[in-house]
């Protein structure tokens, strides 16, 4: 597929939804589109009226068409929903709410995959459908499943997220399926390419949208063996997640809702992490793990703050990169 | 299902999709909608978009519920396309169009279907929720497929009928699994039924919509082994079908487009026959066949119209079954 048409990739980034399409989109921006590969969790994907929902992969296709609904980050502008409504007088279930042109993308995706077609494939369409220039590509064509131990029993995630709104208390995090799932073809060669500049962690939660993704053991082993920097964002600032059940659940967990914790869970994947700036006080402590750090705006509001982070991003993946092909240090607090 | 709630059935029609639905409207106004029971042609029936869709049973639905879309007698009234709109930009097979609020009807229909659910079952589920009375039952739980034979090789229904627009000629008529296939429960218990007064075939095209019904082995034998009459509506006036190819088919088939032509089609199930004032000068013809004929207004614009006609239907066979009843004469032309 990919491979003849796009040799080159220079920029990875793994992302979940609303959180890290944000960034995304700012480096769609700052780097080139074609030399831009995003990985997707795709273990939020299920089955629900007949129809295979990939929100992440929705909402990273719907950002970067410049479709994504400004309000709410996911589902697309301008949205309608009759059907929804019909539904409902049918009495038919309707917890999940997908909008009448949400529906064509699941439809459309639902009877390409149900003609043969891996998701790489059917996802690759539909973004040049859309007129896509970076490569959105799940994380696996096989499944893999992300579900919640809570109080209330292990939850597949849309009964979790959705169903429950992010309610019962979290004391583990599953990814079923993780033990046979293979990174997706395209995920892969763009983790292979001898040109890669930097892997970006996008600011999405690290247990529900990017641990999914490195769970998947040769996405991990191909990320820890890259010589390309990796970065993450951190989605905590301040104490509080910037959106969703972050802080709810790394509280729940048991951990401290601080960069310094997602540092720490992040350690043995990424090279450098960027901080908020407001916890600059978190920097030594990080740095001490031998993680590189800087601190930014990380809080994207508007299309300016997107690109400036992204740039950020990148010129810290730069910075990095210099330093290590210099002396090796990377270890230390940068900028 | 049925049998405990609704031991006793008096009427029964047999009826495809918008021509004979317009009956079915005015016969729901002039008999007890708990002893009307109608069987539906499930010949269109088609897997499209990932869903069951079944064209003749949501006509009858949404004109009984009062939500069809009056201006094409199809659909429902009010109905959106963002759905649609949204398929067409990616690029989507977008031939048969499904509106947001009809797509939910066969969405929540599909979904009843796989888990386990008859069309029966399903049919009732959503005859429930929409608060109709009469009973809508589909010819057969099991697949019978209505396909063409053309100039264009065999088509499937709705290629022939929506995708075509019915342009090919048709030389001849299959109804693909009709050697298999049972009536549907409901169907037969409602035949069997013993206060049945009256059974009507409504002037739907009697090649591609009551003839699949006909085709079922059992239902043909239950409706020729009845005591109480059958009542056939003719759907051709003046010599043009009201709607329809009717008659573009007649003419391809070699036959006359003519009222006899459709006695003829119907002398061995049909008792009488309704055809219209304009064509009067058909009717000695059809009482030499011995099939008793009244003439009546059978286009049917206004629900006046609708419900006149049904009480005619109801009254002629009431005075056939009376006749019968008293003297066997039933080949006479009758009022």
């Amino acid at each position: 597929m990919k491979q003849n048409k796009n040799p080159t990739f220079r920029h990875v980034a793994l992302s979940g939804g609303v959180g890290g399409a944000k960034l995304v989109v700012g480096l769609n921006e700052v780097v080139a589109p074609e030399q831009l590969c995003i990985i997707a969790n795709t273990g939020d994907d299920f089955e629900h009226l007949g129809v295979h929902v990939s929100p992440d992969l929705d909402t990273l296709m719907y950002s970067l068409a410049g479709l994504a609904d400004p309000e709410t980050g996911w589902g697309v502008t301008n949205e309608t929903w009759d059907f929804m409504a019909a539904l409902e007088e049918l009495g038919a279930d309707t917890w999940f709410r997908l909008g009448d042109r949400d529906l064509a993308t699941n439809v459309e995706r639902t009877r390409l995959l149900d003609s043969g077609m891996s998701l790489s494939q059917v996802t690759e369409k539909l973004c040049e459908q859309l007129a896509i220039a970076t490569h959105i590509v799940p994380m696996t064509d096989g499944r893999l499943r992300t579900m919640l131990q809570t109080e209330d029993g292990l939850l597949e995630f849309q009964d979790y997220f959705v169903r429950r709104a992010a309610q019962p208390r979290v004391s583990g995090v599953v990814y079923d399926g993780a033990g046979s799932a293979e990174g997706s073809p395209a995920a892969l060669e763009a983790l292979a390419c001898p040109d890669l500049e930097a892997v970006l962690l996008t600011p999405s939660n690290p247990y529900l949208s990017i641990d999914p993704i490195l769970a998947i053991s040769d996405i991990r082993s191909a990320i820890k063996a890259l010589d390309a920097p990796v970065i993450a964002v951190s989605p905590i600032v301040g104490g509080r997640a910037i959106k969703g059940p972050t802080a709810k659940i790394m509280n729940e967990l048991g951990v401290d809702v601080s960069p310094v914790e997602v540092a720490r869970h992040y350690r043995d994947i990424v090279d450098g992490i960027i901080i908020d700036q407001a916890d600059t006080d978190c920097m030594e402590q990080i740095a001490a793990m031998d993680v590189a750090v800087i601190s930014a705006q990380t809080v994207m509001k508007s299309m300016t703050d997107k690109i400036e982070l992204a740039g950020i991003a990148i010129e810290f993946a730069s910075t990095i990169r210099s330093r290590t092909e210099g002396d090796g240090n990377v270890g230390s607090v940068a900028g």
